[in-house]
């Protein structure tokens, strides 16, 4: 028995933009209640230099479809990055899962061994499929979406981490 | 080409607590440089109904702990969660990663399809090994260490994304 990259990736970022839709959902229902303008959660951050909600969103769902598609071989979806609404965030996050939909297991498993090679502030990284998918692109993921999750709670907005975790 | 479930879970958590225990490390200096008590970051939390960066801590420990345990069928690592100094964090770090280096491959490797059950909060939750560890172990862990992270930045304690993520 085994498992595949595929059941390791896909479902697993699938699932985390799926609860990032809700957490979103959740907040964009209390700005609404409590008269917040939505740019000011979406412009919030934990320090002056850290990215903002809205960032922390993209980069999210850029990480789930260069994740995708790179362990696929496939060109990535690309965004303009210029959301500013809730509304736009869930379009951004619609569009990353249907591109996570269409993806098909048998194009990413067998990617164990792919060589994958990312350049980053300057500093080209290379990786293995699965080291990609385990060490940079799950822990990314998991960082920016836990992240948006805490920008949000710190600014009130009433979340428990099954909203994170999802249901079983 | 198949990917196993020891190099799915054990390497994984192993990396996620190291890299924390390096975060640590960088908030118990910035304390000592700027006259900062330790417990006072050990206190913080981002929301007064969230847990303070002790319990993140914690919690990472125990997930780690836990998953390695229960996919491998051992008895897992207690603490009594009574620790009050950064030094003492470290240590219960140290003590989680001694136990997952115990842990073999052949213990774990085979638990795609193995029943696991936990009750939380009083809910039981029936998981198979796969989804326990795709599912709940993985994003729980990086959320409560994305959430130690995210109280120490607020906090001004100086750190990267490399910390959280790790070298390639």
């Amino acid at each position: 028995m085994s498992i595949s990259m595929y059941q390791a990736s896909v479902p697993v970022f699938a699932r985390a933009l799926g609860n990032l839709s809700g957490i979103l959902k959740k907040a964009a229902a209390h700005a609404e209640k409590n008269k917040i303008d939505p740019s000011v959660l979406l412009a919030a951050r934990l320090y002056p230099n850290m990215f903002p909600l809205s960032r922390q969103i993209q980069i999210a769902t850029d990480l789930a479809n260069g994740g995708g598609a790179r362990l696929a071989g496939l060109e990535r979806p690309t965004h303009e990055d210029t959301e500013t609404s809730f509304e736009q965030m869930q379009t951004r996050i619609e569009r990353t899962l249907k591109f996570l939909q269409s993806i098909q297991p048998d194009q990413i498993d067998g990617s164990e061994e792919k060589a994958i090679a990312l350049t980053i502030g300057g500093n080209e990284l290379q990786f293995t499929g699965q080291t990609y998918l385990f060490h940079f692109v799950v822990p990314n993921l998991f960082f920016h979406s836990a992240t948006a999750y805490a920008i949000l709670r710190h600014n009130g907005v009433e979340l428990g981490k099954p909203d994170f975790i999802g249901g079983v």
